[in-house]
């Protein structure tokens, strides 16, 4: 991993690495050249407490925006047609089915499931999770919004019976 | 649309209901049943307020919650099992996809589209996003922790060329 | 069910429909238009007659043809672009699993079944076959051929264990 | 390839392998084992006219039992439960799905495409085919009756115009 993969890497864990974290790419990589300890153990004590911070409680648009730099950093707009970035989301639920083929139903909780497995389930949800963000972007559609009238609509379809006795 | 049911309802779209917005479940109804016009305007107000708080950045915690709420209320937890999720999942994917299937390529923003067809693609992309989310829950995977990682990790795979000339 | 629909759709079970079963479509309404219970009880029984003679191997190739026949009679070989038609049979996927998500695990040969539930699923599973067919022909693909070709790469790449003692 | 797999592929190529292609296995792997240029010949030249012939048509039923013989010989079977193989369908859709995700709309016969693309999207296509047809038979739904009458039930529905001027 290069000290600029990493550096771009830590922009999206948390919004402000340009500005707060480090005084200057070229600053870091210096730091990373002189393979110094104290300045990895900060990048990665940085990046990991942005991480916590971050999964406190991770919003949509939060999402939306990473997802929105990292296609222009890469010029990769043009590929991101609804139609294409739907397809993408049609083979990441393939990806995320692969997982649970062969297993016969599985608990809650995935008791048997050991941390390697747990971590690629959560990169396939992720996936799919992201290319959702991108394509309800890309469409014009307020997710967030979207999903929370969504279930107001639910509930007035399906009401709860009362609690009463 | 029962009185219960908007009760129901609007408290999916700010979490506080029982506590500040209405007094009792049973002071809402008599208004209601009284047909107190500023009682229904009220209502609509706080439900239409409470949106907008929300939509302002909508998080993955959050849609977690009230799921969890939703489903703990009718009783379905004991459907939610990993596998029945997937499939409903991959349902909601195949409904997203009949809205795209005969249009041909669908350029960016749906400029063809009228608002009924804009809303009910908010709607598929919802339930997607909806299942998603309690499929990751009872998986027992953060998916927003999830998400920031593994947009880090495509970070480290696809880094972006260097900006400078 | 007008006699025009029976008529056509009878020729989606038995080719020669035209040419040997009824002499002239005018014929054939003219019958119905008269309340024939013998005409209605022959096509009735041809149609079942056919159905069983074709449902004891239908081919690929079978399947083809009529789908081909079937788009060209409707005009609708302009909407069949391979696009589209892979978001249809996501779209036949996605209804496919609908019937299977609230299941919990399902034994083989869906001993709870009702038969109207089964034959809901073998048109959801026939949904998935026809679109299938019919995108293997738009890409130019032998579906058939390719298909005896996976099953002996399957082969080769999953070995038997031999059965010798 | 060991001449194990080559025999027991060439089994799913055309059923009758062991009565008269090949008078015993031992035979064939003694062949193998003396590298006869004559023998391998044979062999190529069997597996593809059995495959030529098999192209012609193939049915149904035809690839039904090839999949059962397939399964039977692993011990498989007990991973075939009805959910199990949906999910494996759903992942194989991914897969095909993945072909032509970043591609835009693509035209009829794929001109753009080589070979290896064509012959990938050949094998994901027969994947699709050949989990749709397993999942059929253990749901115990005759596929190719279903489909018949699934256009059938189309024509009927989606009556064609006439023709007449």
């Amino acid at each position: 991993m290069s000290c600029r993969s990493l550096l771009q890497a830590s922009r999206y864990i948390y919004p402000s690495t340009r500005s707060c974290a480090f005084p200057s790419k070229r600053a870091v990589c210096l730091r990373f050249g002189a393979r110094s300890m104290e300045g990895q153990k900060k990048v990665a004590m940085e990046v990991v407490k942005g991480k916590e911070e971050a999964a406190a409680d991770v919003s949509l648009k939060q999402l939306s925006k990473k997802l929105d730099d990292f296609a222009q950093e890469r010029d990769w707009e043009k590929h991101h047609s609804p139609r294409n970035l739907l397809l993408a989301l049609v083979g990441e639920v393939g990806e995320l089915s692969e997982l649970f083929m062969w297993k016969g139903e599985v608990p809650r909780g995935l008791p048997g499931w050991d941390e390697a497995e747990k971590e690629h389930l959560g990169e396939e949800l992720s996936d799919v999770l992201l290319y959702l963000v991108r394509l309800s972007d890309m469409c014009g559609v307020d997710l967030g919004d979207a999903a929370l009238k969504k279930i107001v609509k639910n509930a007035v379809k399906y009401p709860a019976p009362s609690k009463s006795a």
